[in-house]
């Protein structure tokens, strides 16, 4: 149960984001900005970055719903998340992304935990200034959404294959639309 | 030096914001909302919490602005804040502060840290439920500013009195404002 009265039932973040739609709507503009607005990184790529972040979190809600963004929109789908998210050194991603992960557990770390050394060797596996800049803000936006859904004490929900089908709702809608019901 | 080329020589959060307009907006209408917009804790006090989990991180930059925000707005200026980021337990800050900043701590940790014993001690010393949320975004909210600004390596001003003036046009013009020239 949630430590505060959020006035709804609904799990996760969507409990606290419509208690407080004040906070909700800046929230869901900088992920939508982040994980699916035009990118050289795909969709599927970002979400991927997110649910590693979250896992490393051992924030159960974002880590499933965030996988499962990133399963349908990855062509390994359930299994590469997975593999991706317990060690991506050995995972069946590019070698630009192994190098953006390690960027993004450094991250997660902590802001003064991220190396020159894994900055350059993301730029030496092809990654660009921007790749790098949105993979550490992705990276320290979770270490938000994380500790604002367990901070919270928000629940998750019972089975991985509940959060399928609102995935596909993010997907078709987009993050600020899944809350206010129209397409952001 | 910052990890990738921001193309300006910006101080702190500052760079990767003008870097990154498209994330920078709702970054700053975050941060608007949560340290600005009227609410039952003072713009001080949510300064407090921003600078002491910033001070927490061991964030050179947020800790000193941040401090110096709240410096500007509380009661008791650069001598309460430099205390209660040190020592909220001792410091000169209401009950119902001192609660929150133990949330805020815990929140800092990781969502999963946050106990039902520290929120029921807030609720005790009188913080209503939007108190509680709110303290838990803004300390998350800074977890990822915090990793933001150190994730990317950029640079903190020479002296604690560079961050005043700045703190003093934020005042004026809100965050948005100061990066976008026009009040937010």
């Amino acid at each position: 149960m949630p430590h505060i009265s959020l006035g709804n039932d609904a799990p996760g973040i969507v409990g606290p984001m419509l208690y407080r739609p004040e906070t909700a709507k800046p929230l869901n503009a900088l992920v939508d900005v982040l994980l699916r607005a035009d990118n050289t990184l795909s969709r599927g790529e970002r979400e991927l970055i997110a649910a590693y972040v979250s896992r490393l979190n051992d924030c159960e809600f974002c880590g499933s719903i965030h996988g499962a963004m990133a399963a349908e929109q990855l062509p390994g789908g359930q299994e590469q998340v997975a593999q991706a998210c317990v060690n991506p050194h050995v995972a069946d991603v590019s070698p630009k992304m192994r190098a953006l992960l390690a960027v993004a557990a450094q991250v997660r770390e902590g802001g003064r935990a991220v190396t020159a050394e894994a900055i350059a060797a993301a730029h030496q596996a092809g990654a660009s200034d921007l790749e790098i800049h949105d993979t550490v803000l992705i990276a320290a936006a979770f270490c938000m959404f994380n500790r604002y859904v367990d901070g919270l004490g928000t629940t998750a929900l019972p089975n991985e294959e509940d959060y399928v089908p609102i995935a596909q709702m993010i997907i078709e809608a987009g993050y600020g639309g899944v809350i206010t019901g129209s397409p952001s």
